[in-house]
C-alpha cells in the first residue's frame, strides 16, 4: 500500500508524501491489462466517522496531486477542517503507473492508451474499497480535473452530489485537439524521443522545450502579453518569463507521460453515456455542478462551457475573466486566486443533488 | 525588366504573368546589399493619363501578388474598370529577392533580414521611378500586407490619401510573436531543413507539414471547427480539411521564403516613426484609414486593432465576424467575401486626406 518511490521529478521528496492504492491487473477500456497498476494519492485532513467529507481533486495535464496543495488546508478554499480531501495522481502522471514507472512490455513508447474513463474507475476503486466511502461530498478539478469531474458526475450520479469544472470541458472541442495534435508532434520531433524509447527523459530537452513554446502560446491570452501582466512576478520580460515559467516547468517532466496524458485529453468525451449525445450525457447528471470557464481560455472556450452548462439540471455558471486565460489555474494572479477560492467555497458549501 | 522565369511553385506557370522591376542593388534596413535585387508585381487595369487611380496591394505572409486576384478585375470590389492595381511581391515572397532565388552569397540560409520598411521603400520606388506616379489612389492588404498598409500610411502621409488594414496592426502583438517563434521552430525542427541549406525544398516535407499545423491551430477559430463551418467547402472532415487545404496550401513552398517573412512578419512595428511611440506614429497617419479586424483573429484581435484605430487622425474601424478568423481572407465564407469587398468598394470610394 505504500508503494515505492519514484525516481527524479516524480520522487516524494519533490512532490512531497504520497500513498499508492494497489489496483492490481488493471483492465483499461482499451483493453489492455496494467499488471501491478498503482494509483498514487496524497491526502489533507481526516475522513469523519459518517464518511462523508471526502472531497476529489483529480489534477491537469502535466500535474500531480500535490499541484493542487495551494487550494486545500485548514481555513483554505478546500478546508481541511471540515473536508478529507483525497487529490489521486493520473493514470500517466508519472505519480500512479505510467510509462515512465512500468516495467516492460508496458514501458515507456509501449505504455497503452489511457483514458479519463479508466483514471475515474480506478478513484472510484480508491474510494470505496479503500476509504469504505460510498458518496464523495464533492468532486472539483480544472483542465483534465474538469474532464474527470464530468465523467464522476455522469458515470456515478449517486456518489457526486456536488461539483465544480474548472477551465474544462465534457467534451474536448475539436480546436483543442489540434492544439494537442501539435503540441504532440512538437515534442515527439526531438529525435531523441525514439518513439519513446529514449533511456533519459533529459535528453529529450529539445521535444520538451518545442513543448513549452505550444503552452507559452496558448495558455494564455494577448492581454497577458499585451498588458505586461508577468511582470508582478518577478520576471525582467515576456521572454524571460516564458524561460522560466513554462520551459522551467516541463522541463524535467518525463515526455511519455505527456504522451499518455495528452491522449487521454484528446478523447475526453462523456457522450458515450448519453448514447452518443453529449446533451443526453450531461442530462444525466443530477449533481449540483458549478461551470466555471476562465475567459479567453483557449483550450476550453467560455462558448463550449456556456453550452455544456445549459443541458447539466442543476448546472450553475461561473465566468471567471482573467488576463492568464487557461493558465489563470497556476494562480499567477491574486485576483484570479480569490475568484477561484470563491466559487470552490460556494460549491462546497451548496445544497447537494443526488437524484 | 521581364526578369527571368522563377521555378516551380514561384513559376508563371503557377503564378501567372509577373513583371520584375530592377531595384539594383538594394540597400536594405540591416545594412545589407542585395546585388541585382527584383521586385516582382503584378498589374491590372491601365494607369490613366493624370496617374492618379493607382491602388496598391500588397499580399499577406506566404502569399503572391496573384493570391489577391479574386478581389481585383471588372466589376470587382478593387475595380480594374477605374484602377490600375499594382500587387508587389514582398521581399523574401520567392517572386521578389528571395532566399529561393538569389544567388551566394545571400542565397538560402544566408539570404538577410528584410524588414517591412524594406518592402515599402522598394515599392516606392516602383511607384514613382517606373509608374512615374506622385500619389497613390489607395493602399490596401491584409495581414502582412496590412502591416505593409500601415508603414506607407507613416512613411509616405502625402502619397497615401485612403488606405485599408485587413486583419492586421501597426505593431505586431507580443502573443503573435509567440506564435511566429511557435511556427518557425516547427519549420526549422526538420533535420532537413539543415539550417537553410537544403538542396531541394521538397526534402524539408516534414517541417512544411508542422509548420501547417500551427496554421490549422491559429488560422481559425474554435466556431470554426466547433460548427463544422469547412463542410461547406467540400471535405469530409476537419481532418480532410486541414490535410487537403492547410497542408496542401503551404507543400509546395520554399521553407526560407518563409523564414524570411515570418521574421519581417515578428518585427513589424510603425513606432519608430513616432520615436518608439506607437501612438505618435499612428498620429502622423493622415490617410482616410480603414481598419478591419476579422473577429476571432488569433494573430491580430479586433481588441488591438480596435486601439489601433483610436490613434488614427481618420480612422474607421470595421469590426467583420467571422468563424473564419484570420483566414476569412483566404475567402472560405461568401458572406465574408461579401463584407469585405463591401469596405473595400468604401474605401476606395471615400474621400481622401493626406493633410
Amino acid at each position: 500500500m505504500t508503494g515505492t518511490d519514484r525516481q527524479g521529478y516524480y520522487s516524494h521528496a519533490q512532490q512531497g508524501e504520497h500513498e499508492y492504492f494497489d489496483l492490481g491487473g488493471f483492465v483499461l477500456r482499451s483493453g489492455y491489462t496494467l499488471p501491478g497498476a498503482q494509483l498514487a494519492f496524497r491526502t489533507h485532513g481526516t475522513l469523519n466517522a459518517n464518511k462523508d467529507n471526502l472531497v476529489l481533486f483529480p489534477h491537469m495535464y502535466s500535474g500531480t496531486p500535490s499541484s493542487l496543495d495551494d487550494y486545500i488546508g485548514p481555513g483554505k478554499p478546500v478546508d481541511t477542517d471540515t473536508y478529507f480531501v483525497v487529490c489521486p495522481g493520473q493514470l500517466g502522471g508519472g505519480m500512479s503507473s505510467s510509462p515512465s514507472n512500468t516495467p516492460p512490455p508496458f514501458d515507456r513508447g509501449q505504455f497503452p492508451f489511457v483514458s479519463i474513463a479508466d483514471d475515474v474507475l480506478a478513484q472510484y476503486r480508491l474510494v470505496t474499497e479503500h476509504f469504505g466511502v460510498e458518496q464523495l461530498h464533492a468532486v472539483l478539478g480544472w483542465s483534465m480535473g474538469a474532464q474527470q469531474t464530468y465523467e464522476w458526475a455522469v458515470r456515478f450520479p449517486d456518489m457526486v452530489p456536488r461539483a465544480a469544472a474548472f477551465a474544462g470541458t465534457a467534451k474536448t472541442p475539436v480546436h483543442n485537439q489540434v492544439f494537442i495534435d501539435l503540441h504532440m508532434e512538437l515534442l515527439k520531433s526531438d529525435p531523441a524521443f525514439a518513439d519513446g524509447f529514449y533511456s533519459d527523459a533529459a535528453d529529450v530537452r529539445l521535444g520538451l522545450t518545442r513543448h513549452a513554446l505550444a503552452f507559452s502560446l496558448e495558455g494564455f491570452t494577448h492581454e497577458w502579453y499585451r498588458g505586461e501582466h508577468w511582470r508582478g512576478l518577478g520576471f525582467a520580460s515576456a521572454n524571460d518569463f516564458r524561460q522560466s515559467f513554462i520551459r522551467g516547468y516541463f522541463a524535467p517532466m518525463d515526455p511519455n507521460n505527456l504522451v499518455t496524458q495528452a491522449n487521454k485529453w484528446w478523447a475526453g468525451d462523456i457522450s458515450p453515456h448519453g448514447g452518443g449525445s453529449l446533451e443526453a450525457a450531461l442530462g444525466k447528471i443530477t449533481a449540483h455542478f458549478f461551470v466555471v470557464p476562465f475567459g479567453g481560455d483557449n483550450f476550453f472556450p467560455v462558448e463550449d462551457c456556456e453550452n455544456e452548462a445549459g443541458h447539466l439540471p442543476h448546472g450553475e455558471l461561473r465566468v471567471i475573466d482573467t488576463p492568464a486565460g487557461h493558465f489563470a489555474m497556476f494562480g499567477l494572479q491574486p485576483a484570479d486566486v480569490e475568484r477561484i477560492a470563491g466559487v470552490m467555497v460556494e460549491m462546497l458549501s451548496s445544497p447537494g443533488y443526488t437524484v
